[in-house]
């Protein structure tokens, strides 16, 4: 997958999306890494081959497991082909455990404490309104999706999070939640789209320690961070040894 | 009502709470009126009595329709006695059109758009956190309430609308939202507490205009506020000529 030829249509935080043709996209994993609304900002040697790598691993997990992903071709480095969709403006996350976000809007509930079943939530995608939490008759009212569609999200999300979890859970990693989005095809099926890495979940290992973004937003360090991330792939058996962290 | 023998026990934005005994509460409505998490402030003379007034009305019709709320006398001016209970910290909004707080989360929606039906939404009650939005997942899994009892708001909440609508469509007046909140009582009954006045519902006369607590959040203006709550009175058929609005 080579990008040096196609038009770039969008660059993001952590992203840049090139046209590859009618139905596909290049999605380019950037080095940098940005955290607290972009008031922490940094740039990572390897974080984009990183994330693209971890996420490739498991949108082919999922794909093998009959979740449709955007997942088409990954170039062993920090790109992806994907499939060309419509994005619905929402994140949707799932959560195993309280944490983030949600201990801000409702501090009655403890860090960590187990959320059984598993609650999956919306926000509206829109960095200005700091992707504000909207409940499901907004999404409805708005027209971003109708009731079956959003059945449909949120029963696939929980079918995400179940394989995601045995997949960490047999990496002896402990999943806390995770943030994904979904996009229409041609024929307005709903497909997860955007990635799935240490950017997007958030995950403990054994002594409590965070192999994820989280590691950023604390300490601001960009060292520690892929220290995690490297540590994460290892415990996935993921390969990091051919990457150049030091450039 | 008498106030002064009795121990105020919490002083709101616009409201005095004293002990009158065991099971009892006297509500005092301030001429105070506050908007935008305090920054506005002002004073209104006559304000207190209209709200308590326009309060005690909605819990009689409420009352009356087999609604359980915490009303149980009112002494023609700022009191009301009312039954202790211990208050869910949960502000609930019922909407009838798009407003207000849900346009800044979901700005897809069109201002005054009809949510048919309407939607029940939980705030958390915290000024220090400005009252954020929560999923109902969130007041079960904190323990704010049970799955059952949240049943019983939302059906108690829309009823409640039912009866509003019909009372504010007799008077010609378009009824928005409104926010109310619930306590339970010594057996746990779940029962309709704080006020029912312009501060805390929309309604639009015929003309589109506002006669609730909106005037003063765009103008900060309390005179424009006091006829808008005087006009108010007068649709909906409460005496307010023994108010004496200027001192």
């Amino acid at each position: 997958v080579c990008t040096h030829t196609y038009t770039l249509i969008y660059e993001g935080k952590s992203k840049r999306v090139y046209v590859k043709n009618r139905d596909e996209l290049i999605l380019e994993f950037k080095d940098e890494v940005t955290a607290r609304d972009g008031a922490l900002r940094s740039f990572i040697r390897g974080k984009g081959i990183i994330n693209a790598r971890v996420s490739a691993y498991f949108f082919s997990v999922l794909n093998k497991k009959g979740i449709d992903t955007h997942f088409l071709d990954y170039d062993g480095a920090r790109k992806m082909a994907v499939k060309k969709l419509r994005m619905l403006p929402l994140e949707v996350i799932v959560r195993n455990y309280a944490y983030g976000s949600q201990l801000k809007r409702i501090p009655l509930l403890k860090p960590l404490q187990e959320l059984n079943p598993p609650i999956v939530e919306f926000h509206y995608k829109d960095d200005s309104l700091h992707d504000p939490l909207i409940i499901v008759d907004d999404i409805i009212n708005s027209g971003i999706a109708t009731h079956e569609e959003l059945n449909f999200i949120i029963k696939t999300s929980l079918r995400i999070n179940d394989i995601l979890r045995e997949v960490f859970s047999e990496a002896k990693l402990k999943l806390i939640d995770f943030k994904i989005e979904f996009g229409r095809d041609r024929d307005n099926k709903l497909i997860l789209a955007d990635e799935i890495s240490g950017d997007t979940f958030r995950v403990l290992d054994d002594n409590g320690k965070h192999l994820d973004k989280e590691v950023f937003r604390r300490t601001g360090d960009p060292k520690l961070l892929i220290d995690a991330y490297i540590r994460l792939c290892e415990k996935l058996g993921i390969k990091v040894d051919d990457i150049d962290f030091h450039g």
